[in-house]
């Protein structure tokens, strides 16, 4: 990996086994029809290769028909009731779930009876024993499990690992990530969203945002926490029940230290960067979809910005599962990995309540 | 203060008061010549309108004179002990004093002895209880102290504060903040610097450059650290006196966080970035002399990136100093504030030791 390869191609699928034409598409059935799963999911599921949108399960028929109705490939718009009576099983190879994070296992269940292939959202689950058991139910019923961290396919955080491993930083140091928007206005201040009940959610804007610092980081450096500590807070009342920003460190092996923070009330922001004994690379913007991505890098005299062409990241990871299931290649990141964030999202918390460091197991 | 304004005169003094025609310049007694006052200070003092390096202060006759030959508008070269002594006294007005940190305080009861004003370079000195005793020394013999922050008279910083101040922001949610360089590099790796020795320097990455993030944030919010928690780290033998590394966060009041982090063996890097529920300002590059500087900042869909034409920073220091010496306007930052940046440190390394956070008193 150097810069001339870097800019010249910088949106390279690197992981890719299979093509379109050797592999018969993957059909999913998309569990859960929020603003997400229409402006994002779907569009990429219409786009892909490699996928097809097959099967729409909502809460009600009438929803999930219309939906379906819109979206080319979609044959069928079921409810989450006949979804687990094994309603149109035949229609689908895998199960995409982006529900509430709550309800993330009961759906695994039932995906793991039928025997499908899992796309879970992140994070697992609302905390980490029902997390810990949603892994254990895809072992036991010897279903693939993959953990939808986008950032893991976006070819700019790719590039970035790389340089690192390729010692373009030399021995990293330290680590500072951050994520935050103004979640009340993209949600219309809606007080019965789910990400602001506790037990929908599990956690606010550490377990929806600070989880892609958290999670880029540990990916960057390919190491998991060692320990951490961190402090929630809320200004606004619609926070009651889960934080609205939270500051938080993480120490890594060899003491690398990474200063992150997430807040669902402040200006929309996001970035990353990798500081080491040798130089620099940083990512921003980070994390936010539509956004013309920067890969900012600097060793010795030299600094550069490399603009990185946007893709369309829920494309890059369903085509990324696809190829997985439809190769022979190892999926990642499966449940052993999405259940190192939560157990650390958690030690966050535990962080902030005693006011400690918290040593991961 | 709009951006405007910004971009038409982003190096405006809004501090001053006093000007080269209506006053005498204020003499300066230097007390330590090494690379910084050499390479900074003396062509700072020498380019001044407003100051004068009288009296060159060193550990021999031979060098002090050496420099003091080389050095415009200097009239004498003396011994520490000289100067002790009073020797040339009426030479100078004030004292610049910019020794390893644990001499500070002599220096600084030999000039309020002799009633001179000073300029104390940070941090304080080696502890909080040197500090304390420094800022009472000068308090008793009531004579003017100054801390010498160079960021607060940095033009990118006091552009910063007033657009924070005056909303642009909105409320400050968070901090970060970052310095890093390879010290070993500087210092031709000289294991007798004495900013690698404890008891000279009284802590490492934080005390040195750490400092910067720390103080700038607090400049920045205009608010005092209420908590603070932190972990040093060192992976070169060098630090072993001192902490290579150090990553801090600190809790401000109405629970703003910064998470900040300093290295003396990392690529050189610095940045603080204040975001808030409006908006977002980054200055980056930030902290050391000689780089153009970069104020970024970003509101509703807009960003823009201005370039603060490059000031020497030390003559902005050393002009205010005296501005406030020769005119009216109360001088600042004074030693309680230096204070509160010691005991703050402290707090970080107490924090380390305990893998708690430290409540500030």
């Amino acid at each position: 990996m150097d810069l001339d390869a870097l800019v010249g191609d910088s949106c390279e699928r690197d992981w890719q086994t299979v093509t379109p034409q050797s592999v018969d598409e993957v059909r999913f059935a998309v569990i859960g029809l929020g603003w997400f799963t229409k402006g994002r999911a779907l569009p990429a599921l219409e786009e892909s290769d490699l996928c097809e949108p097959s099967v729409l399960v909502s809460s009600s028929t009438e929803k999930a028909e219309r939906v379906a109705a819109d979206t080319e490939g979609a044959s069928r718009g079921i409810t989450y009731d006949e979804f687990h009576d094994g309603e149109a099983r035949d229609a689908y190879d895998a199960v995409y779930v982006v529900t509430p994070n709550a309800l993330h296992l009961e759906y695994v269940e039932t995906a793991a009876d039928f025997g499908k292939a899992v796309l879970c959202e992140k994070p697992m689950e609302r905390d980490s024993e029902r997390a810990a058991k949603l892994r254990d139910v895809a072992a036991d019923a010897g279903i693939e499990l993959m953990i939808a961290y986008r950032m893991q396919t976006e070819p700019t955080v790719r590039r970035a690992r790389e340089l690192i491993e390729t010692g373009y930083v030399g021995e990293p140091m330290s680590v500072t990530g951050n994520m935050s928007q103004p979640l009340l206005e993209r949600i219309d201040a809606d007080p019965n969203q789910w990400r602001l009940d506790e037990s929908l959610a599990g956690g606010g804007a550490l377990f929806d945002i600070g989880i892609y610092p958290l999670n880029t980081a540990r990916f960057l450096l390919d190491e998991d926490p060692v320990a951490v500590t961190g402090n929630v807070s809320r200004t606004h009342e619609a926070f009651d029940e889960v934080e609205e920003t939270v500051a938080f460190s993480v120490e890594f092996p060899d003491e690398v230290y990474a200063q992150c923070y997430a807040s669902h009330n402040a200006r929309q922001s996001s970035g990353i960067t990798v500081t080491g004994t040798e130089g620099q690379v940083r990512i921003e913007p980070a994390f936010f979809q539509d956004q013309s991505r920067q890969l900012h890098v600097s060793r010795g005299d030299g600094r550069a910005s490399i603009t990185v062409t946007p893709v369309d990241q829920m494309l890059e990871e369903f085509d990324y599962f696809a190829d997985r299931l439809r190769g022979t290649a190892t999926l990642s990141p499966d449940g052993d990995h999405g259940l190192v964030d939560m157990r650390t999202m958690e030690a966050v918390y535990e962080a902030a309540e005693s006011d400690r460091w918290i040593t991961m197991e």
